[in-house]
C-alpha cells in the first residue's frame, strides 16, 4: 500500500475535516431535492421555468443582462473565449500560465477551437496592469481568474482590476472573468458581485466550489453573447435534455451559503493563522483573501505523511487528503473553508495544531521556500 | 393563443398519453434515488465506484471491452468520430442525411472538429450496402443509426448490416453505431446487444430514450478508444466532477425497463395498427420494428388540430403534443411506446380511435403522400 493511500485513508476515517462542506456523497442531492415537488417539470433543452428562473436569478445577482446554465465551467469558458475570438476575428487570448484552461483541460481551447493562448505574468505571481499593457500580441480577449487558485487564491488590488478593465475597454480587448470562486472574494473586496462583474464583458461562476452544489456553472453577459453561447453549448454536447439535478442543487445550496461567504473568509484567516503558528509551515497567501489558501510545509513527503496520519488518528480532524511535492523537501496542499470548519470541536482543533507544531519542531529545521 | 399551443395544452391536460413513460418531471429523479444510500460516494471526474460499476455493466451488456459514461450522445458521437478521423488521418465521415449530427447539433462536428460529412442515401430511405460501396470519398468512419429515427425508426435487414460491417472491415473504414435506440430494436432483430455491437468498432447508446433516464449516454469500444474518449470528454467540458444524478437514474431505469423492450415493440405494432385503421392515416414504418414510428395524417394542420383537441377532451388520451407540417395537406408526429401505453384504459383507447376515424372520414378524402 502506498504512503499516499495511507494518508488518504486516514483522512477519510477522520470524524471531522478542516476544509470543505463535508463529504461529497449522494446525500447532497437527496437533501437538495427533498422539498422539491415531484411534479415540477424538467427543463427541456435549456427551456422551461426551472432553468429560466435560475438563470434570471443569477443574471440579476451578477448584474448582467442574461445568464446561461452550463454543465461545466470548462465548457462555459472555452465558449466565451471562442465567441469573443470570432467576433474580433483574432484567434488569440491571454491568461495566467496556471489558468484552468492551460493546465486542466487537455488543451481543449486549442484542440477544439484552434485558439492560441498568450501566457501573462510568471507562474508564481498575479497578472499586473504592466503585463497587460506591455503585451505585444494582438488578442481578442483577456481572461482574469479571481482569485488565482493555483497560487493559493491571490487577488490583485481592486484598483488594479479597475485599471486593467479600463485599459481593455480602451483597446477593444474583451475581458472575461473566470469567477469560479467569485462569491468567495466579495467579502475581501467589500463589493457586490454586480460591481465586480461590471468590470468584465462576460463572467463565469461555479456552483460547486463555495456554493457546494453538485456540478454546474453560469455564463453571464449581454443577450447577444449568451444567445450565441447557447448555440455553442449545443455544439459541445452540453445542451442536455435535462439539467435539473444540477440546477435544483445549485439553487438550494446557493440559497444556503451565499450569505456565509464572509464567515468562510474569516474562518480561513483563523485557520491560516493556526498553520502559520507551526514550525516549518507557511500559507500562501499569508493572510487569505477568500475562503481558500495553500499550505506549504518544509518537509519531504515521506516524512510528513506519517506525521499527519498520526495526528488525524489522535485528534480526529483531517487537514488534507493529499500532499503535493513542491520540491524534494517541501510539500503543499490546498484548503477551502466551508461549512465543515464551524463544526470542528475547538479542543480537537487546538490539539491538532499543538501536535503538528511539536512534530514539525522535532524535525530538522528547514525553512519553506516561499 | 396559437393553435399549436392549444394542442400542446390539451395534450398536457389529458389523464393518459399513448406514448412515453409518463411526464418528465422531478419525480423521475426522486424515484431513482429513493433507495440509494445517502452515504454513497460521488463519482469524481470520471472515477469512483459509482461510475466505474455502471460503465463495467454497460460494457458487458454491449459486449465491448470498456465503456464511458457521457452527459450526452452529441458529445459522445462527435468524439468517437474525431478519434477515428485522427487515427486514420482523414477528416471525413459518412452518415445519413437526417443523422442527429447533421440536423440537431448546430454543426458541432464541423465547427469544433473540422470534420466533413458525406451524406449517404436519400433523406427518405435507409443507407444500403450499395450506397457504401459506391461512395467515391475516402472516409475514416461510417456512422449507422439503428433505427433511423427521422424516417420513423426504420431498420435494414440484419444481413445488410452484416454485409456493410464486413465491407467496412475489409476497407479499413471504422464503423460507429448510433444506437440511441439500440435496446429498442433487439426484439425485432432477435439479437443480443452484444451481437449487434460486435458488427461495430464503437457504439453509443442513450439512457433516456427507451430506458427513460434523465440524461446521459454510453460510448463503448476497446480500451485504447475509450481512454482517448476520456481525454476528449475533458476537452469538451463533459468530464464533470459529478455525474452521479444521471448515472444513478440511468442504472435504475435500465434495470426497470431493459426487459420491457419486447413489450414496447409489440405494443407499438398494436398502436400503429390502430392508427392505420383510420381514414387518411398511415404509419411509417407500416409495421414498427422497434417501440417507435411516425404517424402521417393527410390533413392540413389547422384542420387536424381542433379534431385532436376534441378527441383528447372527450376520451382523455393524448396521442401527440405537436404536429409537424409535412406538406400543406399533411401532418406527422412521432410516437415512442413506453410504460404509459400499458396503463391506457382500453375502452378509452377504442373510443379515441373510433372518434379519430369518424372525424377523419368526414373530411375530404386525401391520401397521405407516403
Amino acid at each position: 500500500m502506498s504512503e499516499t493511500k495511507t494518508l488518504f485513508q486516514a483522512f477519510k476515517q477522520t470524524a471531522y475535516q478542516a476544509g470543505g462542506h463535508g463529504k461529497r456523497d449522494v446525500g447532497i442531492l437527496k437533501q437538495a431535492i427533498k422539498e422539491v415537488d415531484g411534479r415540477a417539470e424538467s427543463d427541456i433543452y435549456g427551456t422551461g421555468k426551472l432553468i429560466e428562473d435560475f438563470q434570471d436569478k443569477m443574471a440579476a445577482f451578477l448584474g448582467k443582462e442574461t445568464a446561461v446554465f452550463f454543465p461545466s465551467g470548462t465548457m462555459a469558458q472555452q465558449i466565451a473565449l471562442r465567441i469573443w475570438c470570432d467576433k474580433k476575428g483574432i484567434k488569440k487570448v491571454a491568461y495566467h500560465p496556471l489558468s484552468h484552461l492551460e493546465i486542466h483541460e487537455e488543451d481543449g481551447l486549442k484542440e477544439l477551437h484552434g485558439i492560441e493562448s498568450i501566457l501573462l505574468a510568471d507562474k508564481d505571481r498575479l497578472i499586473t496592469l504592466e503585463d497587460v499593457v506591455s503585451m505585444s500580441d494582438n488578442i481578442a480577449c483577456l481572461l482574469l481568474e479571481l482569485p488565482q487558485r493555483e497560487i493559493g487564491g491571490q487577488l490583485p488590488e481592486y484598483e488594479t482590476l479597475e485599471a486593467i478593465s479600463a485599459y481593455c475597454k480602451e483597446k477593444g480587448i474583451k475581458l472575461q472573468l473566470d469567477g469560479a470562486r467569485l462569491f468567495e472574494i466579495l467579502p475581501y473586496y467589500q463589493k457586490t458581485a454586480s460591481e465586480v462583474c461590471d468590470l468584465f464583458d462576460s463572467v463565469y461562476v461555479s456552483l460547486y466550489k463555495g456554493v457546494g452544489g453538485i456540478s454546474g456553472a453560469i455564463l453571464a453577459g449581454d443577450k447577444e453573447f449568451t444567445e450565441e453561447s447557447k448555440v455553442w453549448k449545443r455544439r459541445h454536447g452540453g445542451d442536455l435534455i435535462s439539467l435539473y439535478p444540477y440546477i435544483i442543487s445549485s439553487d438550494y445550496y446557493f440559497n444556503q451559503r451565499i450569505h456565509k461567504m464572509e464567515q468562510y473568509y474569516h474562518e480561513a484567516k483563523e485557520l491560516a493563522a493556526l498553520f502559520n503558528g507551526c514550525q516549518n509551515v507557511s500559507t500562501k497567501p499569508k493572510e487569505p483573501v477568500s475562503n481558500m489558501f495553500h499550505v506549504h510545509i518544509a518537509l519531504p513527503k515521506e516524512k510528513l505523511e506519517p506525521i499527519l496520519v498520526e495526528i488525524y488518528e489522535a485528534a480526529g480532524i483531517g487537514l488534507t487528503s493529499y500532499l503535493k511535492e513542491k520540491t524534494e523537501n517541501e510539500c503543499c496542499f490546498e484548503v477551502s473553508v466551508g461549512d465543515a470548519y464551524a463544526d470542528l470541536p475547538k479542543e480537537d482543533l487546538k490539539k491538532t495544531f499543538r501536535m503538528l507544531n511539536i512534530k514539525l519542531s522535532e524535525m530538522k529545521n528547514v525553512s519553506p521556500s516561499i
